[in-house]
């Protein structure tokens, strides 16, 4: 554990806005660690509010940020967890309505549009504004996944700006560890060239790969007789259709980079299997097994 | 079971070419099991042959059929299991020295081409061949990793031709079915297809997005931070590359069809994110996560 997380932070209210698997698991987790005097969420929809406090997710819920905006002082947090193109709105509420300067954070999977959309509503990015990222996640969603302990040993990328304020930024990264995460840092441009290479890409052709076999090759036996391989596929393309169009949105230009230099490389590997150009086989299957086995290695440390 | 595993035939010898994962699991498995009188293991590594018996993988190993093609009667069964491309050579030496009429099986993961193969050295293909290839595998290789249980609960493909004859595909039926494998049939083009599509397509497209990651993306950042989604495909990736590359060489025309049928797609979701048309991402994404969970059930039958 690091310094930062040694020292529990004082946070009077926790309000958690989207109460699924994401924002769920945030709220539990701090509720049951002790760490805010109450925590609130926030779901357009009613019976997962109502849900959320029979779950013991939350303390109390509502339908509306502005049911409790003014309650808040700067001794608060607001996490923001819905989905990456919905993020906007929820900020246009938060400007409208919250006047203390509450530390607000968020969890989206795309973080530049989610910068420049706060740049546009409140004239500039506020410095208790701090981008985040968990990476975390289930096939399940929803609040009935909401589990406190999602986030142990798990990271999560914080994306600081040069207007964040480096007190904020501390609590939000003290948030983080006392959940049991990883807080590392990096600037919104990398991580979503990061992500979109190795996360966003390898869905979009998972999802495009799965389609291919379902729709495009016309023989019934394809998915009676899939082997080994397939599966992994498969599992990556069974992720909320919804999200998935969200980022693919948010982070375009990212990630039709990375898919260009995807392409690229696929096609010189049709060329030399059409070529049965050995070396070139030979040297990209090693090659990505070399990588594999350094990036297992890096995993274990 | 079914009725074919109910009577146990009648082995004399039984002769594994190629003591790796999968000629030692099917060694060690029919020895296990009683089934046979004998099982003898070549394998051209004399280290690997020794070890064999040491492991009692096999009763007896040797470096060459040779030495015991003489020994050999209609009674005897010999399993081809070397890597694909060199089927071909342990060809050429059963028809250079095993004059009884032994079935022949073997599991190599392509069957066009051990077909033409076949046909070329013996002038016709042998009534007593019955191509296979089970579904099955590891990431470990080698003598050490054979385990007599690596077929139970797995699929295998045999893919008789018309001059196949009965008595001998029945009988390598029953060797399957004894070692707890499910045993479908289908033709050599359908079987060559299916794995194409299901599995020799997605090594093809995993082993490129890690190259592209590990090569063609100049961000140290990359596998640092490497997220979910991308470690599926580097597990597909770390396949041994000298078995791909065969497969690669010898299913050539299937898996250029499909993977000219999956950049097609791809292209396709590309041009979508590019103009942000919702409607074609929401339904490819939806579709797959359709096929995905028909896939599953189909799984648990």
């Amino acid at each position: 554990m690091s310094d930062s997380a040694q020292k529990i932070p004082f946070i009077r209210k926790l309000v958690v806005v989207g109460i699924g698997l994401i924002g769920g698991s945030f709220a539990a987790g701090l509720k049951n660690r002790g760490v805010c005097e109450e925590v609130i969420g926030i779901s357009r929809n009613p019976d997962q509010a109502k849900q959320a406090v029979e779950l013991g997710v939350v303390d109390r819920a509502f339908t509306s940020l502005d049911e409790i905006a003014t309650e808040l002082t700067d001794e608060d947090v607001i996490f923001i967890a819905v989905p990456t193109l919905s993020v906007e709105k929820v900020l246009l509420d938060i400007h409208r309505c919250v006047t203390a300067k509450v530390t607000i954070t968020d969890g989206a999977s795309v973080k530049g549009n989610v910068f420049i959309a706060a740049q546009k509503i409140f004239g500039q990015m506020p410095s208790e504004f701090v981008l985040g990222h968990p990476i975390a996640g289930s096939e399940k969603s929803g609040v009935t996944a909401a589990n406190p302990n999602l986030y142990e040993n798990h990271r999560v990328i914080l994306t600081p700006v040069e207007s964040t304020s480096a007190q904020h930024l501390l609590r939000v990264t003290q948030l983080w560890e006392i959940l049991g995460a990883e807080v590392l840092t990096m600037t919104v441009e990398d991580h979503d060239d990061v992500l979109a290479a190795t996360s966003h890409l390898p869905h979009a052709i998972a999802y495009s790969l799965v389609d291919t076999l379902a729709h495009d090759i016309a023989n019934p036996n394809i998915f009676r007789y899939a082997a080994g391989g397939f599966r992994d596929f498969t599992r990556i393309a069974s992720s909320d259709p919804v999200m998935w169009h969200d980022i693919m949105k948010a982070n375009k230009a990212a990630i039709l980079r990375s898919l260009d230099l995807f392409t690229d490389n696929l096609q010189r590997m049709r060329s030399s299997i059409e070529k049965e150009d050995s070396d070139y086989l030979l040297e990209v299957f090693s090659r990505a097994k070399e990588a594999r086995d350094e990036y297992t290695k890096m995993l274990k440390k």
